[in-house]
This record gives structure tokens, C-alpha cells and sequence, in this order.
């Protein structure tokens, strides 16, 4: 069944808007074609209401935000709000500085969010709703494990319920949840931490999954993790002994660009809680 | 005669000056290095004057506009106007938005552009002045096709006699002509429209065709468009099985590194109308 | 030795600030994954001073430069030096600009740096203090080699010795000094210099060398040039005649993601003088 969601993508070609960081961009765009959407950038303030209306979804990512971009996020994500378009947020670094957890919690506050997805630490910020500097690793509770998996799998259902999007955490476990349910995924590589920016890349394919799978929201945020991870995995069994970090991060892509539906469906591991 | 146009940017190694957009910059380097040009990126008002002064040619592309990078073309281009640089016009995106259909048609009035290079429907925007909103697609006459050509080459011909500008269409079948002459070229495969930022390649890359060929400007132009797209060809020949389009975009780079003159005369596909 | 200095950089996994130009930005990212360290981004004013301070390093590096990201720099700057942190500048394009050069030589009276990398060119603008525009090979004495070796060997340790900073110049021999001693090095191939960032991504591996090995700030700012020179060669060695540019990038970074100790220690190049 996810499997479908993957092909929904390829079939409908799902127009991406994305306002996202200068340094994973050009993996973002990559990706977003490599999985069957199509990506537009801007995140001018005067120019982005027009491009968000033209597409279907919208990926809010904060990694470099300035002044001028958390303006466009604002106008984008309004915009996105009013014609009922998909919007996803990246809280990249929230915690990390005052800027991004306060830009990323007004986000939340002033838009409608179909999915947030960040990493154990970003999510656990936000759900605290601090406006004051933490390190990357303060307040952050244990990374997702076999054994914190059932107060991690409440707590994301709790902040799913709490915000009335679908939340994913991504890690060594992910974690896809809405208030009643949660997709417990276990696909993917430890490798997949030493490339920049497979993060940033879920965000962009998952919004082109959110807007052609717009009636199965929670299914379409679970495959696009999966899809991730088995891409992962595929392109780790490609490499060769040379092969390193960079070469890495093509072969997860091309490994997308591959990915069929029989292949998702039959690579997925998951479980529902 | 097209591979003597590489050879000449080969020999004199011209220094091209880009202000272009953040999601496809590090492949527009990186494809100006490969075809033996050098490249220089800023888009800072208070940098681009000196920075295009010591260039010979000026790339400008409006993929990712802000209203600092703005000011910054129209600095640059009146600049490398005076000092009779060759100046390219990429406008991503024309039709899409108010800003940039508005922003690519005054950077016409005021700068005189040695191309302008675009898809059919960024073109077609320009061609028509249109200064309101249009999704991508808007005003978007088909594709050029085999039955569509003859239209199509009076259209390009008679928007170059307009602009007094080159003008290249590119596709499945690109256009590049002036008033009086155009290349139909058949090069290329359809995967690269797979890859983000080709488009963009090529233009930096043409930029530099363009300083290397000052009294060939419409073979010049041409010879870039050949380049890209039999490197399109030879790319897609060294794929593998497990290949995908982030591999692709290596391997397109790779060969336009690696094609010499015998290769894009014996290579190259076109006809003159 | 040399090999201790990576092998510390893999232990402490040093989390390194970037400031750095839109180019390459990617490739730095990934260089300092593969090398062992953590990179962040951040170029926003309010941003910037938040981040630096749970970061161990701060690399400057002006290759796209703007008003905001300026006043960035000197905030970040000066937060890192409150701290006590290593910072690296990169003084891309000096020379080429007024803007440039005036911004760098601005940051060098106002920020302490630790190491100050550039090419010879920008090294020698620097040294100068001039603040009018220079096209980048004014005012540019010959490459340094064999001949000129002795000369170079002097300025960069008079340049070191008035700055207070170890002075990097990278080239066919590259060499890296304190005001009493010098490494002259002679790893990495000329082909490096068709790829772009080659010396961005070597400016964002030596903050994390230079984090990593406090006590050595000379032999860390050594043992990153060597890792990188040597990564182009075993990256070289590892092409395939289709290969070029592009695909060179990507085996220059694998390569730096499986460098050990054992075969820095033996690939390494170099004398002290």
C-alpha cells in the first residue's frame, strides 16, 4: 500500500514549492525529481505567494534563515494555508539558536501545518515551546531506541494531537504519527548521518508525497520515510570499497529514481502502534 | 566548425562572471570548469561592478531573485554593457511569477543581452511583455515539435530580430538563431530533464562560448547547445543499471570535461533554416 | 604525526560554524562529514552569534559575500573570540574587489584568527593592505615553486609573525607557517583545480582540524592540507577514463572519508624548513 503513495507520486507529478536552506538545495531539487515531483525554489518575499500558488505543496525549512526568507516563509505559508495546499515544516536547528526555535514556533503558531519532521531534538524543542537558546543536544531526551520506543511513540502522538498535524521524527528508528496512530519504521542506514542534508531531502519528497496523496496524509508522510531509507540501504549495497560519503549521497538518489512500487512495498519495514 | 568554438573557450580560458540562483550554482561552476572556462559568482550591489569588470562575460539568471540580487544584475549588466562584455539573460521562471516576468523584461530594457536562453514557455512570456502572473504553463504555446518547427523558427527568429539578442530555445528540439539564421539542433535525451539545473548549465556554459567566440556569436551559441546535449548523449551511455539522475549529473559534467573537438563535430546534430 | 591529527579530529567530533559562500557550501558540508567533524551554517546577524557559541570552530570565507552575511561575519567573529574558539578566514576573491579585499582586511584588524588559507594571490592582497580594486592576478607575484620556494618560505612566515595567525597558501607546493616554521607540502594533483571549492572545503576541514588538536594549531592546519592533497591522489587514482570534473569532486571527498591515520602518516608529503 505504500507503494501506491510512491506511485500516486510518479503518476501526478506534484509541483513543489520550497523555501529551504542554500547548503542540501540542490539535493532537495534532485530528489524531489527523482522520486516523480517537480521543484520550484523562492524565497523571495515578494515573489513567493505567486510561486506557492502555482504549486501543490509547500516545505518550509529553516537551516539558513535570514531576515528576507523568514518573511517569504510567512507570506508562502499563509498563502499555502489559503488555498488549502500541503505544507510541511523543517525545523532544522531549533533548539540550536533563539532564531530558529522562535521563527519555527511562530511558524507553527501563525500556520497550518500538514506534517513537521525533524530530527529527536528539534521536535522535543518545539513541543516545549521554548524561546531560549539550547545547544543542539540540550533538553533532548534520548535518541529513539527498542527501548524508549513506547514513551517516544506517546510522546509523538501526543504532539501530533497537540498541533493537529502529522509529526515524524527521524532517527535510527522514525517515527510517523497522527494522534491515533504511529508508523514505526525501521528502514535505513547509520551511514545516512555522514551526508549532509538527507534530512532536508525527506522534507522535499515528503511534501510531493503529502499533496498526491492528499487523502491519506498519515500513509503518504510514512512512505515517503520508507522510500528514504530503502533508498539508503539499496545505494549502501552499491557501493564500492573506494566509495565514500559523497558517492553515498548519489546513490540514495539514484536509488529513489529507481524505486518502484514493488520494490517499496516489498523493502518497507514497518509496523503500526 | 562548432568544435572549434569549444576549442576556442578551451585556449583562452574565459572568466565569466555569474549572479545565479543557490540550487543549481556549484553545477554551473563545476560545468564551466569542465568546458574550460573559469568561473566567478557574486550578486552583492556593492561587489558585482569590480567582480564583472575583470570578467568577459556576465550570466544572468533569475532562478532564485531577491531584491539585493536584483539590484545587482541591473548593476552588473549596465557595467558589462559599457565595457562591451558578452551578457546572457537565463529567465528562469518568466510567466511564473509577477516578479520575475517583470524583473526579466525591465533587465531587457535596460541591459542589452548578447542571448537570451530559455525554455519556450520563459520565452514566450518575454516575447509578449506580459507583466501579470502566469502559472508555468500559461500562454505556453506546444512544445517545439517536428510539426510545430516551422512556426516555431519564424517565432525565435522574429523575437531575436525584435531583442536584436540571440535567442535560444532549448528542449527536445532546440532553436538557437538571430534574425536571419537558425540552428535546429537534436541533440540531448529526455532523462535531462531529470536533472535539475541543466538549463542553467548550459547557460553558464554558453556564457562562456560566447566570450571565447566574440565574432561567432550565433555559432557560438549554437556550438554550446551541441556540447550540452551530445554530453547528455555520451552521459547516458556510461549509466549503469543501478544509475539514477544524481549520477547522471556527473556524468553529463564528466563528458562535457572530457569532449574535444573531433567529439562534438563528429557528435553534434543539427541543420541551419 | 600528521595521522594523529585526523585520528583527533574523528574522536572529538568537532561541531564547526561555517559562514561560507552559496558555491560550494554543499561540498563543505560533505568534506567535513567525511573528515570526521560537524558542520553548521549560519550567515543571518541574529542568528549567528547563538550558533558559533555551541560550536568549537568558525570558518569565514567571503567567496559570496553580502551586507548581512558581512555583518555576520564580525558578529560571529567576535563571539568566537570572546569563547576562545578557532577561526579560520578564507578570503576569497581578495583582491578582486574593493568589497573584498576591504571586507577582509576589516575582519583581520577587528577579529583574531587562528589560521588565515587562501591562494597566493589573495594571501599577497592581504599582506599588502591595499583596498582598491585588483583584478585576481594584480599585484600577484609568480606561483610558488621550486625557484621561487625560498622567497615564498619568508613572506609566509613574515606574513605569520605580523598577523599572529598561521598563514596557509595553498598551490602546486603548498605552505603553511608560524612566524619559526614551515611546511612545505607537496601532495594533491593541478587537476583539483578543475573543480570548484577545492579550497573552501580544505578551509572547512582545517577548523576541524584545527579544533581537534588545540596544542598544534601548525601541525593541524598541515595535517588538513596534506589529508586533502592526498585525497587527490587517491581520488585521482580511482578515475576511469570516462570519468572527469564532476565525478573527481565526489572521489576526493570519498577518499577523505576513508582516510586513516596509517595512510596519512605514509602519503603524506612534505618538509619543514
Amino acid at each position: 500500500m505504500l507503494g501506491d503513495c510512491l506511485e500516486n507520486v510518479r503518476k501526478s507529478v506534484p509541483l513543489v514549492h520550497n523555501i529551504t536552506n542554500y547548503v542540501t538545495v540542490n539535493d532537495v531539487a534532485n530528489v524531489l525529481l527523482a522520486c516523480g515531483g517537480s521543484p520550484i525554489m523562492s524565497d523571495e518575499p515578494e515573489d513567493v505567494e505567486d510561486i506557492t500558488s502555482i504549486c501543490g505543496g509547500l516545505n518550509i525549512n529553516i537551516g539558513t534563515l535570514n531576515q528576507s526568507s523568514i518573511k517569504g516563509m510567512f507570506l508562502a505559508g499563509k498563502k499555502a494555508n489559503e488555498l488549502g495546499h500541503k505544507v510541511l515544516l523543517d525545523p532544522v536547528g531549533a533548539g540550536a539558536s533563539a532564531l530558529r526555535t522562535n521563527t519555527a514556533v511562530k511558524l507553527m503558531d501563525e500556520i497550518k501545518f500538514t506534517v513537521i519532521r525533524g530530527n529527536i531534538s528539534e521536535i522535543k524543542t518545539l513541543a516545549l515551546g521554548s524561546g531560549t537558546t539550547k545547544g543542539v543536544d540540550a533538553d533532548v531526551a534520548d535518541a529513539v531506541t527498542e527501548e524508549t520506543l513506547d514513551s517516544a511513540v506517546a510522546f509523538v502522538k501526543s504532539f501530533a494531537k497537540e498541533t493537529g498535524a502529522v509529526v515524524a521524527i527521524t532517527g535510527a528508528i522514525d517515527l510517523v504519527a497522527d494522534a491515533e496512530k504511529c508508523y514505526v519504521i525501521r528502514n535505513g542506514r547509520p551511514e545516512m548521518g555522514k551526508i549532509t542534508g538527507t534530512g532536508c531531502q525527506l522534507s522535499g519528497m515528503m511534501t510531493a508525497f503529502l499533496v498526491a496523496n492528499p487523502d491519506n496524509i498519515l500513509e503518504g508522510a510514512a512512505a515517503a520515510v520508507c522510500t528514504m531509507g530503502l533508498a539508503g540501504e539499496i545505494g549502501w549495497n552499491n557501493m564500492k570499497p573506494e566509495d565514500g560519503n559523497s558517492t553515498y549521497r548519489n546513490r540514495i538518489i539514484d536509488a529513489i529514481f529507481n524505486m518502484d512500487k514493488e520494490t517499496l512495498d516489498k523493502g518497507a519495514k514497518y509496523e503500526v502502534r
